[in-house]
């Protein structure tokens, strides 16, 4: 990896000269009637909100939301949050760019989880299951989609790769915990994680910033999920010359419209079977411990053993003590 | 229509000796362990609870739940419900049976507005609407079962037909108010109204009593429509040779998930466009006149201006100054 | 009408010199500790937020709130809202002003809203009924004021004859709607729909600006309804010498305190008649339609096909895929 | 008072001859088809379920509800309830009554309380609240109906003479704890105590059985006290002659109509002056402690040191440690 | 074992002669004035309602409750429940009764999970953690307590050794959980498995029946807990000689009292740390699992794809489609 | 006191050269990148927000938070709230502090309510109960932090001393209500009013500023208060060597952990005796009459007869009609 000073690696009062990718750019009047350029920097580390005074029209149109852009500046902290003031912001060429600098992700871990998933897909003995996740996994469109798609826009596991993340630590989740519970059907439940958030590849616009898709917004994942099941059930019948028996496609679907648990939360039915019951746990549980961990880790206030106040969460979280 | 007297009809201390649909018979021992006969019977104008002393297991044995069975006996006013004390009870002959007892809309009603509502549909202007919406009108498998269909287990038009009766209603409501917003677009709204329940056809089981299917059960009308809505719009695509805009697909489909207006009331989503909106709120009324309806008019308790409390809707409903 | 550029037709960087209506003026100093003149500036087709810098305590004094004022400056986009910044402002004379660049309604729309109102009310076949909507309609000062009065605060019809506009609405819905159900005594829903929120002439202060009376914040329109209804009804016994059935004054009061239909939105009884029932549903229909459909033709971004999140919504609303 | 056994003294297994008042009658066939005449009997101290087996038509003809009856039979502690098996029922003689049995307060009681509450109310010194507390007390149709009404149908103070019992306990809360907080306006205080729950005295009937009225079910005694407080106000403005202060009217019925706290129960504002906020909690703490008080007391069951569960309250109350 | 039929095994219309627990006793005249007996007799499966008709107070007081009895009589399926119809019931002599056949699990089963527990929390390394684990295992009272109460009255493990049974279980999914996520800390996880329900051997009385203890009503098992836990913090400082950290003290009893997750479920705290959100995700896991299998498994309704509808649930569960 | 002009006080384009304590103490660039210095500045009366210009790092550093300051500099009126525009900010001398000016309550103040409050609790009885009160009476360590100590962030009575004249308030309700309920226990009403929030005294952290200790956020006072009476009874026994009865302790531990009464507002259980019940309404009483005359009291705004908004108490607080 390159040398580059992450965004989460700044503190106070830094020198920076390195390639970002740029997004939310506007160029907005001062109180004076100044013009200045407001934008947002990233890169896999995180985000940094950027402000070049006086700005004009040509520095705002020189580059895309989108681009990567060289820029040279210093780090200021205000208001209790890091920002940059840039002195010069201009296009990056490619061989300026390490794509690796941009991925939570790397290549090869995404590639490495894709294998582990196939590999304890087609450990599912019931064979219309094995038919359909099948299908599933040779469908390189969906695929390519779904191993760069993130699980969220915010929240938990909020970056390209992040949904192949969630659902491989669900499935892993499934084969510890199935075996415990002798009425729990483990291919059900490996199908079930799996499946559960699939349509977020539709769901979600994640190209390079995050954002719901029409579809996404008026429809959601679990209604959208609904169509590509009955795609791949025909499919997997065809292939295989059996029909798959109906009242298990209806529990494949039941499983991925009631995972949220509750009403509130979209779900337009509660769980209703052993699966769909453990399904919504051990979703929960997972995007738990990615969002909390991340809150926790992530907080910049050394000076307390307390994160803020999330008002979605309606709690602080305990860092534990810190050392002195 | 037969000289019968209806169940609605029935007071205190008739003989009865008529044909009835039977269900729900158990057979039951009493506190000094005599088995006894219990079910309900039933015509179009409602049901009553009946038993039959003394019985045994060839009485219990003598039809099959849904049967039309021939019952002579007497009735009772028993803690303020009407109930019938059967001394015989038989199969009936076909000869003996008149359908037109048992059912709430007579054949001719329901052709009627079979007949209304396609012809409110053929006036629908958008194409691709148009095309959508005579896909189903010519599905006769389909509108076999849409015409037949109830509305709901219970609560507002919980009777062969009553679905039709409904959606044709919500159709004349659209019809009305459409042309009062200029931003409502009334084609999406009519078929909004035609669809918004048309999977209640599978949702529920109405061959005699009325039921949920295991898919109604578990997934819900809402998301068993989309499997429906895919499914038409491809024919209809192959009808007309015109692929449907996915933005108009994707607005029909929300309709659909979203009538039921709230997350508390298993809406996938909330309404988000104006004719979503119309359609929850619209159906809404077209349910509650009907139902509120028909809770004061079938008050048995003539003494009071009020109904009984429903529990389910937290109040007592006002049937005006009774006359005296 | 005058040629003027009314607000919601101002662009970036245009050059202004015309009458506005002033508004929530203060005098501020900057971080520099200059002083400056922030103010709003309407016309009827909306408002926008404007500052003078290098204001002065005569400057601030030189018009009251409320008062008709001519502006110059130029227009800026400024965190996504356009703002204007204003050179001159001075108290506009009258031959200067028309007042009708100033109201949402113009005189005559009123005037065939109100002649139409009357022609619905005096439609209404129940004597006593008719008795008591001509006393409201005869009486001056009440029409004045409701025929002046906004609907709301914000959110739908908040503008003067916004009530006028949306009781009239619900009026012409009653008679297209009420038909359609036999149970529903369509006198009774047009006088619900005509007093149900009457009593707002008196909840809020409209003269230019729209604010709460202290009755309205402490008692609200639906309490202070009944001292109204009380008054009038004892007018019309007095006028027609028949005493008003007791139940029927009931039942017209239950229409006014229930019509928000739940407790959680002040409602101090559910809706217990058919009536009530239909007063709640139409005129929810008809204050979304009408906040829903400005809300999303009021929308300033164009290239979305969304317009922002809603909290008190908990939603976007869908405004159509975007032409390019 | 007579040497009655108060039905609240009677055990298992005891002979009874002596008057009740009966209401709740009902004739009833039993399993067998033999009628049986089911009634409640009751006293000052409570009320009995009774049964006369093989009961017939002029059984049922002899006595009305609400009439004094003449009791002959025996007690029985069914499924942990007593109840009273009956062999003859007449209608009492006035000679065979003693009024005094069947008010749960005496005469004299009532009396010594509206005393109590006329010295309190005319320490009233703000002259606008004293002329207007002295309008309600002098009209003696008002007085005499809130002498004998109950504060509610159960739950606390359900017994003639209840709702004075209530409104002066209150009172005197108000008395000791106003002194207390400076900015606190004991005369305000005391008025909402006095007027908070007064059209309960229209909102129930409760000549013999307590019931909701048709008004007060349609439009609840906040609601309907509007009316009172303007009429009276307009009396004691004649009284007087000098005009009471708007501002002060409108507080007095923000007390009113706020007194119930939230709005989940029907408050229709939530309280937003000092006297309020306190005429809510004194309020609920005399209704609690009156309420919980009687639910303690009454248990019926001697082995358990709690009280049965309450699904109102949603749970048991602690009664103590038994003494064994 | 015995070669008894066990409750669950009852079919209708069985002789039956051999050994139950006797409870809910009552001695209760039938509506002829008939004395019977009433009561529940169990073993390990379940329980039965039992009559005995025709009986006397001699029969009532030949045992008490919590007694081993001999009962002779007659299975009936009485609406849609088994029941007993007793014709004998005597006190069971001690050599008449299997203890085995009483307890759902065996004293080998109990011993065996009480090893595996010790192995487990044995393997804690934190030493001071071990070491307060260890207090508590050595602890004979409570051990003994430990392994014979229930995890609750009702809903999941309610049965001797219920509590054991539920702790080890997630003990042992906290071992397979813990290691997937590097920032949970697996000790405080353990800990908090072992502890979270531990004062339920006060909240709770076993000894035959399952009820609450007073202080278990009043104060619940998270509150009581706080007292076991610093009593055994001192015990474990005393035998290390060590003081245990203050914020690790605080972290445990964290654990405890925010793990039913959420204010409405009595939760005083809501989760703030990973090991308590864990927890209680695993808690809920655990005892669903438990219970709906149990629902499912018992479900004696074997005509239906679904059990019955559990209010508490809000839902029906799915037990499959049934074979025919 | 001194003849300082209090924070209340300080009106526009004042002129100020006095002692404040300091808190919350920034450096931060401003859009220029010049440095300015941010604080808090407060004494007895209140707060306000400080600013001052082209600071640097030596500024920042000659004082810390907590430290009392002598601040020379101006007011001004800045988007309604007042603000101090500082020129020279040092650390005082002790001689130039007069603690006073920095105290709500005086040492006088709380020396005579922390006597009365002693001689309240002495008037116990019940001889456990005084036992149990005088151990924490003579406590002097938590009498000291008990008379320090705030009775809460913000809200009501957050100052030092704020939690024992909230208590003694309390206690003194208790003395006027007790007598007039005759199964309220004084005595145990009068301890749970003392002990109710006896731990904030450790929830809480209040030397200077106020904020949550790490138990106070993890743990709540109300659970943390267990530990207190826990060691109080122990010690109490020792004292009198007779045990508290163990029905005692668990009645107090109940008033405490139930008193915020609801679930929502994290009561581990709700209240189930009188007493509790009682202490929750009055508690609730004194709390709100504090906080809502402190609201009405401190509102800067003269023009309007209501509060500002308060999104906590989803209502304005009305002020009355100001004189004009």
């Amino acid at each position: 990896m390159s040398n580059r000073r992450y965004v989460s690696q700044l503190g106070h009062n830094e020198q920076v000269q390195q390639v970002f990718l740029a997004s939310d750019k506007q160029l907005r009047p001062n109180r004076s009637g100044n013009l200045y350029l407001q934008l947002e920097l990233s890169d896999r580390s995180g985000s940094i909100a950027t402000r070049m005074w006086n700005a004009n029209e040509s520095d705002y149109k020189a580059f895309e939301n989108g681009d990567y852009v060289v820029v040279g500046g210093a780090t200021q902290l205000f208001q209790g949050n890091m920002q940059l003031i840039a002195n010069s912001i201009r296009k990056a060429r490619p061989d300026e760019v390490d794509e690796a600098d941009f991925l939570t992700l790397q290549t090869e871990d995404i590639d490495k989880m894709a294998r582990r998933l196939a590999e304890v897909l087609r450990g599912i003995t019931n064979p219309a299951l094995s038919a359909l996740a099948e299908c599933f996994l040779v469908d390189e469109e969906f695929m390519g989609k779904f191993t760069r798609a993130p699980a969220g826009m915010k929240n938990h596991h909020a970056y390209q790769g992040g949904l192949l993340d969630h659902v491989l630590s669900l499935c892993e989740l499934a084969l510890l915990v199935a075996p415990r519970y002798k009425d729990l059907d483990q291919d059900k439940l490996l199908i079930g994680a799996f499946l559960h958030d699939s349509a977020k590849v539709d769901e979600l616009a994640y190209e390079r910033d995050i954002s719901y898709t029409d579809e996404g917004q008026m429809l959601g994942h679990m209604v959208m999920a609904m169509k590509m099941i009955d795609d791949k059930v025909k499919e997997a019948e065809r292939l295989t010359g059996d029909p798959i028996d109906a009242a298990l496609v209806m529990e494949i679907k039941h499983l991925v419209i009631s995972h949220h648990g509750e009403y509130a939360y979209g779900s337009a039915k509660l769980p209703m079977t052993l699966e769909a019951v453990a399904l919504n746990l051990l979703d929960n549980l997972d995007a738990k411990m990615a969002s909390f961990s991340q809150l926790i880790n992530d907080c910049p206030n050394s000076e307390s053993n307390w994160t803020q106040y999330y008002p979605n969460l309606d709690r602080k979280l305990w860092k534990g003590v810190r050392e002195e």
